[in-house]
């Protein structure tokens, strides 16, 4: 039986060793919720960068670009990171840049893995899927928030683990913590996540809305995968039974 | 209002500032167990080291010994990591020199702090009437296995919390997590803990007494405290309204 497992902060994922794993980045507030959306709305592919710089040569040559520091939209660029940019715009056919605080680097720091896949409450089943079709050990990688444990995080590799624990084993007490959250979140996550130090933050900065929005099971179908440098969908076909890049 | 939070590991600690912090290190399974419980049996002091050959060079010196890797009392030492260590012996009026997986370290990587104290659900009482007390900033400190978030060291973080909330403004996402985690866990602690990766791993070796006895709560009323590189009791004053040094 394969294995799945949590890293709940980029600061720990030196702990696991990636090879062979396929590694599902989580930054549920709002990263992989975004890029989730953005491909389901047609973007073309992502390339996510590390740095605000890098970012900015991008934006010379005429990329699309989205940054967001500290939850706030990095002036100067075209998108922060709200879902609702890709959803009230029509960006489909663009390639887009993006560069986030924590998410981003979260991809980066998983290149050893054998396959990097993104993964949000909004496309939760259709990860799953992939997931069980796939078969090898995966690791959940939360984005966290610079370097803290987050909830909202934690409760989607709950979620997740939720979904696939008669399919892989579980191990290391983290995913049995995220489990046990999820289960007493499940009924409420929005309430159970408003409580949380990073919503209050982002409530203040009036993204409210973002985060209900964030929070929605299951929206999209579409897995978002890391493919040479960029992030693209995988299509599920019918009766998800296997899956083409688009 | 002073505030708690909780770090899960030692690999975290850099993210938080001790200065001005009192640390409660934490490593239920079994070291800060075991440290309250010698105390309490009239060990005269505990110095913790973090290696296997300093510990060797006290008991050349003449010290008693406790070593423990891996779960297993290192060979050549006098104890290992098992309460039952002193309850089954008497060994008060020694100082005793003290080397485990994960405790010493977590001790010695709380250098920075204003005090350092220990914590375990044998002694929860006593530790949260000393900080309400004290009435400073506290820093949780789960020493983990091996740099991974454990279950047990999460479960005394949430119940010290629970008895804490009205005194301290609890901050960051991990000391809500631990918060919910101990809901769920307190009807039955032993239970819910035998699941962890940690408990199965110690069960194989036949420490499940050991398990079972760690997870008491408030069997003992001390206050293990680092003094001057060892750590030494703090004997409660009537009614718990202040604290000296034995």
């Amino acid at each position: 039986m394969k294995k799945i497992e949590v890293c709940q902060s980029p600061e720990l994922i030196h702990l696991y060793d990636l090879k062979g794993k396929i590694v599902v980045v989580v930054d549920i507030l709002r990263a992989t919720s975004t890029m989730t959306v953005a491909l389901a709305q047609g973007i073309k592919g992502i390339i996510p960068v590390s740095t605000v710089e890098e970012c900015k040569v991008y934006q010379e040559k005429g990329y699309l670009t989205a940054a967001e520091r500290n939850g706030s939209k990095v002036e100067g660029f075209d998108l922060g990171n709200s879902p609702f940019g890709f959803l009230e715009n029509d960006f489909s056919g663009n390639v887009l840049v993006m560069t986030t605080t924590n998410g981003t680097k979260a991809i980066s720091l998983s290149s050893e893995a054998e396959e990097i896949v993104i993964g949000a409450f909004l496309n939760l089943t259709a990860v799953a899927n992939y997931l069980k079709e796939k078969n090898k050990d995966v690791l959940i990688f939360c984005a966290g928030w610079k370097g803290h444990t987050n909830i909202e995080d934690t409760l989607f590799a709950g979620a997740l683990i939720d979904m696939l624990s008669d399919h892989f084993m579980v191990d290391y007490d983290m995913s049995m913590i995220a489990r046990h959250l999820y289960a007493s979140a499940k009924g409420d996550l929005l309430g159970f996540v408003s409580d949380s130090s990073y919503c209050m933050r982002m409530e203040t900065k009036g993204l409210k809305k973002d985060i209900a929005y964030c929070l929605q099971i299951d929206k999209f179908t579409n897995v978002p995968k890391l493919i040479e440098g960029k992030i693209k969908n995988l299509a599920a076909q019918p009766k998800n039974t296997s899956y083409k890049h688009i």
